[in-house]
């Protein structure tokens, strides 16, 4: 029997009635009076200088009620997390999609129209389009940058060169990952709306709401306290998108400042492949070397992220995940590291669900199988060698405090049958069978050294006992407030169904940055236990102080705070809640993690409140004659700590496979002379049902010492190892290896045609 | 030059740019989609049985989507506050305006048409209206109370009769108060709807939002969690008719779930003149024995409230307040009382900005007027000598903290130049001029023993270092957020443009009363300086930190956290605010009252936060052909404390003596065979602009030390001594004493006509 009432088990989702009636309010659903609609042009081409805007017949068109250029905006504030990037283009153009003016209309139709009428001059500028390009001398400069890098940084740690000149086997690649799109089912879209007393309200789909509201009110030259960033009750698709704030916010607030009424914007699907933030693509040269008994000894890695056309610091932040978050997953000694985030005429690049970790996995999971041909040792054989586990600490100083790695591959090798069917004939006229596996890392809750990376919830005690817990914390789709009231409802000792969480809205919640880093369950879930712990210890003393007795001498069952000795004298919840000596009980946490975070200089330390495992096990079918990749079977084994809630941990798992199926095999958002081509769901594949495997997850907990019951995160990591197993069991049905994502049919089959002529 | 930067100044109300710009957002303004209208359907009888409703010909009508009946609410858990008071009318109806059925369809028309079809066969029952009737032997009983007694109370402190036996001069007489419509310009509304996971959502003018919650929740038999309740951003009035929840909440609630869709309900004028529960009735006889020094030496009252149809926890109260709560205004040594609440047939009461004190005080502050007239001795004079001071425990066990009468008598006699208008020439013509006074003591924030009282505050800072305060407090358009913004921007040492008040909404807000017993500055006011408090420890602990050297050697100037020592050294509040050690930085503020609270048992008991007095000087010209009062010049001193904003505090003096002056001479209820007749403005006369004096307020600040920065309550004792202050003056102008309000032209010709006989 569990120790827990309500940790562990798959209670019904909140908000889940409004799923399946299809009475979910999702932010494109949110309406004012008066509200109009806006629109955005945005630059066809990639590198172009502004010569001059022509806005007049656009205003004269019926129904449009402003029309906004850089004019309009020139000068305003840097926002804090993407600081190079102005609300709209200032003089230059610096990527097709690039947002040049708006217009604010009456409807939809009228402003698409005044857009038409906008005239824009262009002088057309040199564009580069690669990242190498884009290093050479004498590429086109996109900004005051050398060689367009943005930043270079890197690290060594132990001696590489030497460890490699020990090594018996030595296998090396060059990796490339593509940008991927996050491909919401709702278009992004926000309003901005003004009070009468010059308060202005953001409705969108950011989860990172308090960010939104630094970003916002700095560009808007507003106080904090004067601006409301809410989120939408429902969110139709996140993956990391709603992390940093994108220009649409502040193009709606300048068009709603301009006209006094509520201004939304919402992109057409077009729009959401060019315009919107995807994953960073990246090119990762990657070298290990290793001993006969499989020891690893020495890595060496060149790590080129593709900032597109501006700096933000989640590219940054994604660039350093790369280049280093895998080496904490296996026992490195001697490691070598340099990475350059370099400026190209492509949309800039945003968080997304991975952060950047899936390249460095790719990378490392597709050697290892290298590797452990290289000295003939199986492949799960390799990874149990050097698995990192409980107690140590990483060679960038990641304290593990649970490390289910060895379980996880333990665990999925026997429940897929790893060994029988690795030997097993595999083939069947000219559909060859293969089984591969990739293992990853994956941080649940990150913190950088210096930065303030606290989060704070609230539990209010009602009357009759149940309780409202207060978050910021957007549920981008996962279910984190369902979740985060579990955790709540169990540590105050009450059902479930007695807990209401809150939605996120920067005015009443504490703060808390928002789904990412897989910091939901981790971090926010200490705050909310932390806050639920304080309003238990309330209610407790208030049930001491009317018995008469010790508050230590209490205990509490089914919502009764009774005496250890006496179970007869006791106080009810309600009681408890309503007693005159501490109405109203308000229980407040705030987890600030305690590890000292990484520091930016050296990239080393503890840093993560927690980590999470997987190993992953695919199992495909390569159609010789076509180069097409069926995906047959997945069976993956995540260490979360703690499955607060098992369905829905289930849940993202199998969404984790179709979301990374999407990104090995199909999903490209590869420009053509920096134009993105597939801007339809014709050309932009993703999996559909009919595309999954079987899906078989299995959950492995390890009980963090740092986290809520024990729980890490999983939102992520779900994701990470996929394209490299995907990729080890097309080895290993057919022999060819492909380092380039997406693995599409033209690349497997040019792949086995090359490997025939060899 | 003040010793406060934000408390003390005038600062411009929060939301007043909606108010002048017509763009606030009322109650009656909520919408929502699929949004259907309620109609109550209410007894035409003042008492009756009902035998039969037939609503199949109203379920008929096109666009009647719901109709209900006591069937439908038949034995649904009682309120916390009215606990007798079913939604629907079971079985009896007991008022005219009761609630017999209630219709939901898409218009109001619809609506309306519906209840016209609504068959109801009722048997007439004999009713009475008037409480001493009621208390007869023989007399129609209303509920099962002997002689329609709901309670009967009293109180014996010292020995009266001793006292009167010793007086030198006793003064006596029978006073008689009307009920009060609060004559909100926003009709009474609400908005019910349920989300689709069953959660209920409340939308209306309800100022005591948590009381409610309650209500609602029990009767509808859901959790507290799953209810919410919102008060709409403005309020059209209140006066206390906000805070227990009226029958329309449950009967929309009730509509809402047979619906399933959003039911809103609105008064038109005339139910809120027949249904809206006014201001208690009551008949108050009283007996005072004066020593020829002017000693108060004895004093008997009998106090007789009329409940209505119905008990409520509220008219208790106001009845105690009526009995006593005058009797700490002065040192009384020898006091009786006797009370009774009666039922009659008539609309039950509810609370109402003075709650009962202008009832007590209008006898008091008549006798005080007779008594020094007994003794020869100037009303002025009469009251300074007895007045309660500082240090001082009443009779009932109240200790005055801070206590102004005698300075308010002195600085209003001063500037009224009282002496020489009380025997100056006065008459001019059949235009008689006189001059009165009338003084009252208030509690600000009451307590009773053993009920919890406590109220919750939250402060946010924001990462600019501005401020969010989490208030439920309903602003009931005395604002209440721009006084609590104040004590918050004071306490935190930020500018008042730094903070945002929140709006009441139980699912966000912590828990409060709400407005009443002129709470809200004293108690929630000690909850927000808490909540500051403790948010400016933070600050200057993460100051300290991070600039290494003690809390204690930091002081704070402009947003600035600097070494006491060094002024050089400093954070600023935005640093403060986003240390990685702190943020998310919180302050938390509960308050609750330390005194023991009144005793309901004894009626003793120390009660209020504080006590505010006043007291006001009113100047009339009685035209003795027509009996015309007209009211001259009102000069009120009002002991409060501490003015957080002077120009508010001026203005609820000023809004204090309109609605006290309607009471006193024009506004009446009075229902004819238990129909209230005057249902239109046209009848129930409220005075107007026209009608105004010349209005002088004074502000005498006394530093309460249980208050946040002083500052106890004005809201409601500005309107408690008008009456008799009128009442007075009439009689130092024209010799008669009206003793039974509203004192209309007809009663004074009627006395000025028997005055000539005898």
């Amino acid at each position: 029997m569990s120790e827990f009432s309500v940790v562990g088990k798959s209670v019904t989702r909140l908000g889940v009635r409004e799923l399946v009636t299809g009475e979910a309010k999702y932010s494109i659903d949110a309406k004012l009076p008066g509200m109009l609609h806006g629109k955005i042009l945005r630059s066809p081409h990639p590198h172009a200088r502004i010569l001059s805007v022509d806005t007049s017949k656009a205003e004269k068109v019926p129904g449009v009620k402003a029309v906004v250029t850089s004019r309009d905006v020139s000068g305003v504030p840097q926002t804090v997390y993407s600081p190079q990037i102005p609300p709209l283009a200032d003089g230059i153009v610096r990527y097709v999609g690039e947002p040049v003016a708006a217009v604010a209309a009456v409807d939809e139709y009228t402003a698409t129209e005044a857009l038409d009428l906008i005239k824009v001059e262009y002088e057309e500028l040199p564009a580069v389009f690669d990242p190498e390009e884009a290093m050479k001398p004498g590429a086109p400069k996109i900004h005051n940058a050398e060689n367009n890098i943005g930043i270079r940084c890197g690290l060594t740690r132990g001696d590489s060169e030497k460890g490699f000149a020990e090594a018996d086997f030595i296998a090396e690649g060059r990796f490339i990952t593509p940008p991927q799109n996050h491909v919401c089912m709702e278009p992004a879209n926000c309003m901005a709306s003004f009070d009468a007393s010059g308060r202005l309200t953001i409705h969108s789909q950011q989860t990172s709401i308090f960010w939104a509201r630094s970003d916002v009110a700095r560009v808007m030259n507003m106080q904090e306290n004067q601006v409301r960033v809410i989120q939408s009750p429902t969110a139709g698709g996140h993956f990391g998108s709603g992390n940093s704030t994108p220009r649409r916010h502040f193009i709606a607030s300048f068009l709603a400042k301009k006209t006094l009424r509520p201004v939304k914007i919402v992109n057409t699907r077009e729009e959401e492949f060019i315009s919107v933030y995807p994953m960073m693509p990246v090119v990762l040269e990657m070298k290990i070397g290793v001993k006969k008994d499989g020891t690893l000894i020495a890595k060496q890695t060149k790590v080129i992220g593709d900032s597109g056309a501006y700096f933000s610091v989640i590219a940054l932040s994604m660039l350093s995940v790369a280049m280093m978050r895998h080496e904490s997953l296996y026992r490195f000694n001697n490691v070598k590291t340099e990475a350059f985030l370099v400026f190209t005429n492509r949309v800039p690049t945003c968080s997304m669900r991975g952060f950047g970790n899936q390249t460095g996995h790719f990378a490392l999971e597709s050697l290892m199988d290298q590797l452990a041909e290289g000295i003939d040792m199986d492949p799960a054989e390799i990874r149990l060698k050097n698995a990192i586990k409980t107690g140590d600490t990483s060679i960038h100083g990641w304290v593990i405090r649970s490390g289910g790695l060895t379980e996880c591959i333990q665990k999925s090798v026997k429940s897929a049958d790893w060994k029988r069917k690795r030997t097993a004939g595999k083939s069947e006229g000219t559909k060859k069978r293969g089984i591969g596996m990739g293992s990853a890392i994956h941080v649940a809750g990150m913190k950088i050294a210096d930065q303030s990376w606290g989060c704070g919830a609230l539990v209010k005690i009602n009357d009759d006992g149940t309780a409202n817990l207060l978050l910021g914390e957007g549920d981008c789709g996962q279910g984190a407030r369902t979740v985060l009231a579990q955790i709540c409802a169990e540590e105050l000792g009450i059902p479930y169904e007695h807990v209401w969480a809150s939605l996120a809205d920067t005015d009443f919640a504490p703060y808390c940055a928002g789904p990412l880093s897989s910091r939901t369950t981790a971090t926010a879930g200490n705050a909310v236990k932390l806050a639920a712990s304080d309003a238990r210890r309330q209610l407790v003393e208030a049930a001491a102080k009317k018995l008469g007795v010790p508050a230590d001498s209490l205990e509490i069952k089914d919502q009764k705070i009774y005496a250890r000795n006496n179970p007869g004298l006791s106080v009810s919840y309600a009681e408890a809640a309503m007693s005159p000596d501490y109405r109203p009980i308000m229980g407040r946490g705030t987890f600030i993690p305690p590890q000292p975070g990484m520091d930016l200089k050296t990239w080393y330390g503890d840093c993560a409140t927690a980590c999470s495992f997987t190993n992953q096990i695919a199992e495909v079918e390569v159609d010789t004659e076509t180069g097409v990749v069926k995906l047959l079977k997945y069976t993956g084994a995540y260490d979360l700590g703690r499955a607060i809630n098992p369905i829905a941990a289930e849940g993202q798992a199998e969404g984790g496979v179709s979301f990374a199926m999407g990104y090995a095999m199909t999903e490209n958002l590869e420009p053509v002379k920096g134009h993105v081509v597939g801007t339809q769901f014709t050309d932009y594949k993703v999996p559909t049902m009919l595309d999954m495997p079987e899906i078989k997850p299995i959950l492995v907990e390890t009980d963090d010492p740092a986290c809520p019951f024990g729980a890490k995160g999983l939102g992520e990591i779900v994701g990470v190892p996929t394209a490299p197993a995907i990729a080890n069991a097309i080895y290993n049905a057919v022999g060819v290896r492909i380092k380039e994502l997406p693995i599409t049919p033209e690349k497997v089959l040019r792949a086995l045609q090359e490997k025939a002529k060899s």
